[in-house]
């Protein structure tokens, strides 16, 4: 079974609005780019009412409402011009709402746009395997969800391996180290696009959004990476006042692991089943996270906060999330110098 | 939109599984009968390897997940038999659970069984109109929802329509009161087979079962309809007693209707989409309600507590149980000599 993360920060005041409105201006610049894909590229049967989109990872919203209505504004739009009719009564839209067992669906589905023209289906269930009946999906979404590993992988994190990490980055790490992450990533990365080509029509398009990183530019250089050690620091720093087990830290790491383009390519050339139609970088205004003290310790709340308290208890998650706040001044001129990550738009059709 | 009702019950000791339990005796029963009606009704297109089976007013379970396993063990016999194969990687099963938005599917999802072996997907959403893309759908099943209408028909809570019904059963009613529950029902499951005939493919199979009255009996002279004249009783001791508002109490009803044999066949006909392959009584050795003032009194607090905690509180709504389990015994002989109302099997074949 693959871990669950809850967002421990999504109640929180403020707190998940402004992360998840950072995520929605890197969706508005994907609109663009999924608009004329789906235009140019998306081949709509005609003969066929009905079409169906899901979204991988689609957490309890409100950033996959917009997603998927992107694509059927864009589908729409295809047809009209195609067919010189109107879509509506002529074509069926249902989007299934992909995310694992945890997934907090029942507000996913109270919070429905009112305005949805679309017949919705929650579909439980981890990504890295099958989740829907094959040749049953036209169009597939996944944004920000595959940096995400389905597991911490073997050794990492075991005392007595030579894998083993015993810091909590994944920054600055062994050879080793860094292999088992490679390897984690290929396995689960060509278990979703297996599970993924089963399930797309062919000539089906799969739109994949996240962060990477480009070829060359090692985690530990930018500010994600330099943020997860800092957040390693103040872990540690609460482990000293000792609230957090020292040896329970030591062994505590994130299945986490940006990958760079050049593997993303190769697994995406191994799995034979889809064709590379676009894998460009992604640039907005505000591309790298922003320099604010409140932004990012919501942004580590939001991503680890349930994590830390699972493992530690909540004083502990709340005291590093303190603690962050508190230090968070000192990293700012080292933050301002990290390299870039990258944004990537990937776009693979079905063969 | 139609009002949704929590099954206030369902959590306490013994309550809902014993209730559950009850409900899963109709479903072992009507197993045989669904068993038979694939094997010779449905019409498998070998050509087709996806099979979607949905289950309306679905619930959390665990009986659903029970009726939809029936209705994949029947087709992959038939599939066994017809073609020599075995199902297994030859047919996709998807099922779709369907309930209204509030439906707790959380819990659906995290209880679905381990043994599983279809595709999940939960549809939010009143089973009166459409929820599932057209001729998307093999075999339907509604089992214990159709005595719900979807609304308490207009006039009957007002005291000024000559179809106020001032008590809050709907037995004895008058014949104005009568017609105005009769029309919603045709409107109710007109809508609901409307909805059914444009989801299933053609020479899909629609299973419904549930509660109804043979011709010529009302449901005054019923277990049922006395057991909720007895809650009216009881409802209006607590309003006596000060806990309930007694204007409050004359305009509350439920849209509750068992109709008849013959109002059912109508609609069918009506509807125009079906063909009506069965229309039978079943029969088991519990057939009627046991006559347990414990059971009673969680087959109230599961119907009904919901609507009455949200309508009176918590404090009356307990007062009420507390009183139907003191006065119970009262009506025991009473209850002895109902007459039988009907549990149905139907089941429909779309043209």
């Amino acid at each position: 079974m693959a871990p669950t993360y809850t967002m421990a920060g999504s109640k929180g005041p403020n707190s998940y609005s402004q992360h998840s409105t950072y995520q929605r201006a890197l969706l508005e610049v994907a609109k663009e780019k999924i608009n004329e894909a789906i235009s140019t590229k998306l081949n709509v049967n005609s003969a066929s009412s009905r079409f169906n989109i899901a979204d991988f990872g689609c957490s309890t919203g409100p950033n996959t409402f917009l997603a998927v209505q992107n694509i059927i504004d864009a589908v729409e739009e295809k047809y009209r011009k195609e067919t010189q009719q109107n879509p509506d009564g002529n074509i069926e839209f249902q989007v299934l709402f992909n995310d694992h067992f945890k997934n907090d669906f029942n507000t996913l589905f109270q919070t429905l746009p009112l305005t949805k023209k679309y017949f919705v289906a929650g579909v439980p269930g981890s990504f890295f395997g099958r989740v829907l009946p094959r040749d049953s999906l036209h169009v597939g979404h996944c944004s920000y969800s595959l940096h995400w590993l389905s597991q911490v992988p073997k050794g990492i994190a075991d005392r007595n391996s030579p894998a083993w990490n015993k810091d909590i980055h994944c920054t600055g790490f062994s050879e080793e180290v860094a292999e088992a992450y490679h390897d984690q990533f290929k396995i689960d990365m060509g278990s979703f696009l297996r599970a993924r080509g089963e399930e797309l029509v062919s000539g089906g398009l799969l739109f994949l959004l996240g962060s990477c990183l480009p070829d060359g530019i090692k985690m530990s250089e930018t500010m994600k990476g330099m943020l997860l050690d800092f957040m390693g620091n103040c872990l540690h720093d609460v482990a000293k006042e000792g609230l957090i087990d020292q040896e329970e830290l030591d062994s505590l790491n994130f299945p986490i692991y940006p990958a760079h383009v050049a593997e993303f390519k190769s697994v995406i050339e191994d799995s034979g089943c889809f064709t590379t139609e676009a894998f460009e970088r992604i640039s907005h205004a505000n591309e790298e996270l922003p320099l604010d003290p409140e932004f990012l310790v919501t942004s580590h709340k939001i991503t680890f906060g349930g994590i830390l308290e699972t493992r530690f208890g909540k004083e502990a998650m709340e005291k590093t999330m303190e603690r962050i706040e508190e230090k968070c001044q000192d990293i700012l001129p080292q933050l301002a110098n990290a390299k870039s990550g990258m944004q990537y738009f990937i776009m693979l059709r079905k063969n």
